[in-house]
């Protein structure tokens, strides 16, 4: 880790400071300190913090990040896009969330997203941005900045996402697949704050993981670590969109629990509250299944369980190989809430290396649909910073 | 890392070098290169290369390791003990090994590790050590340098390996498993030397992986990391020794294949070969199906592909989640040779996503029964030669 870069970081999370608690935090030498400070003020990226810059004999000012630098972070879903502008101390100056079909191709959505911005721009919540973070609903070449292969996002394969934004915004930009984004903000604002080894679970229209080790998002040979959703779990299961039989995601997904959901409500005398929902709307969601188990319905509780086995079937292996320090659920089912999350746990420390399991906190997103966003200003703030991600 | 130990392990992995040389390879300034170097050079650690240091008028002489630098590797298994002392290059300068049953217990074991360590000094190739690194057949606590609850270690719970050869021997001691010791001498000195994420997989009593990532082993937040043995791979298997239903090893390990192969060879219709065998024995070894599936019995080729076909079931989960660089296969049933590997590979490029294992390479371990000493030399130097491991 560069000095700049534990400088900037610290100020980031912890707002003005002294020289000496900047050198005693940081371990390293006062000069050496002080030669990257001047550096840093002359740039103008940090300025020295007003109030106390000339109490009494002793002058030790304190130093904060400069008050004017902006960050952005784009957060794409399938189904929505959503921007926030943040200081450089992540906090929000101005934000939007407005739904977006990511299939509408790569032109529209990022010249939607750059309207967005400049909207923001035109009311005067910043002039220039230092940087931007961006996180995709698919696998992502993290150094090229391009996705790739992306299944749910027609036109977007190998699109220069990061080159296109940086042009039109004049700043950097990282582009990251939004899982590893969102691990990223559960890591630095969320549940799993004191932790250094995480897997980070989303559980949405698809199943995926963040790792973290040492502190870092760790991404694999190819960029590709994380991609447990095609696991298999069942050898004598249903076919996934793969190709394969019985992968996780063709078990347990939004699509496959209102799939299941729907099955069950057809067949009105095993859950006449799911007969009664598709009757009214047409189609069930996953938000449904969960009203329908928090309100007691068997057949809504048997799916969440089932679901959370199959997951914790998957998780008890991970756990056994990575012995991760906390595994952390997150995405759109994590709103199913205690019943996913006691069937996954009762899996995993039933499954797993009692070693590996007897201090792991398994637990549900504290961040919850703001994790994306989130992570995608910590990544924006890793880059303007200057470390590598 | 630290510039002492960029210098010292260039220095053992590339022999004598000039200044010039080691700044360029380790990218430091010269001024601070030189700074170190007479520091090692005070404390004896480092010599100047005699042949070289005056020619000519430049006065630019090699440094070298103090040939006189000795570290000692021991790599304990269930039932034989190799002890090997090296050169600070890890050059074997003498070496013994020899039947030892760890279940005798940790007095006797290590008291005759020691008697072997005093007749080697007694024949004059040392009269001090530098480290020692020893690997043991058991889950160890790395940081306190003893084995925890070894299932097949009994009386050696606990017990201080590290405090008490330390005090034997006068130098600092590194504990850790076998499987991870293995993983360090393969990605030194063996067919891993290029590569930086890497899953070694030793088969042998049990099954157990070592993880190295960004080219150093990967321990998890209890020291457990690795543990693959007991990932569930049949709902429907047999009871394993650890309680629970399946797990890979009840599966696939020594004592698993002997025993189905004795099943077989008692159904002497089956496998004439085996039930000769076995008659003519008494009991059948893993070699035996070895040579058997070699000389195209049936029965063996099938017991070899079924164990294959089990170890990549679980491999095609980690390698979509770790996505690594390089699996090495290693152990005493790596001698099952190409079979095994074909049937591994031919499930993990079926079952993993695509994009890790497009540039994927599965293979056998090169060193072989070599790999513990070999890895044992490289913890001690990483010891001696002043990084934490």
């Amino acid at each position: 880790m560069s000095v700049r870069y534990g400088l900037l970081t610290l100020l980031r999370d912890h707002g003005p400071q002294s020289c000496a608690q900047l050198a005693g935090r940081l371990q390293v030498p006062r000069p050496r300190l002080l030669a990257e400070l001047d550096r840093l003020v002359a740039s103008g990226t940090v300025v020295e913090a007003g109030p106390n810059a000339s109490r009494g004999r002793r002058r030790s000012p304190l130093v904060e990040l400069n008050p004017g630098l902006r960050l952005a972070a784009i957060d794409l879903d399938a189904r929505s896009v959503g921007v926030e502008v943040t200081d450089g101390r992540l906090r929000a100056v101005a934000s939007h969330s407005e739904h977006c079909d990511i299939r509408t191709g790569p032109a529209n959505v990022l010249g939607r997203v750059t309207q967005i911005l400049d909207k923001i721009r035109a009311e005067g919540h910043f002039t220039r941005l230092d940087a931007i973070g961006i996180g995709l609903p698919g696998p992502v070449s993290f150094r090229e900045g391009i996705p790739v292969s992306p299944p749910i996002m027609p036109g977007w394969d190998r699109h220069p996402v990061r080159d296109v934004l940086s042009e039109e915004h004049g700043c950097p930009v990282a582009v990251d697949n939004d899982v590893n984004v969102m691990t990223l903000g559960e890591q630095h604002s969320g549940v799993a704050r004191t932790v250094d080894n995480l897997i980070f679970v989303k559980i949405g229209s698809g199943i995926g993981c963040g790792v973290q080790i040492d502190g870092r998002i760790y991404r694999g040979a190819a960029g590709c670590a994380g991609d447990i959703g095609h696991i298999q779990v069942d050898a004598d299961g249903p076919v996934c969109s793969c190709g394969n039989v019985g992968c996780l995601e063709a078990l347990f997904s939004r699509e496959a629990l209102t799939h299941h959901a729907a099955e069950y409500a057809v067949d009105g005398n095993r859950s006449p509250m799911l007969a009664e929902l598709l009757a009214a709307k047409g189609c069930l969601t996953a938000r449904d299944v969960a009203d329908g188990a928090a309100a007691g319905d068997a057949v809504c509780i048997g799916l969440v369980r089932t679901g959370g086995r199959r997951v914790g079937q998957v998780l008890a292996g991970l756990v056994s190989f990575m012995n991760p320090s906390m595994i952390v659920i997150g995405g759109d089912l994590a709103d199913l809430g205690h019943i996913l999350l006691a069937e996954l746990r009762s899996v995993v420390y039933q499954r797993s290396l009692p070693l590996a399991t007897g201090d792991l906190p398994i637990v549900l997103s504290e961040l919850g649909g703001r994790a994306g966003v989130v992570g995608a200003a910590v990544l924006a703030s890793e880059l303007a910073y200057g470390d590598t991600v």
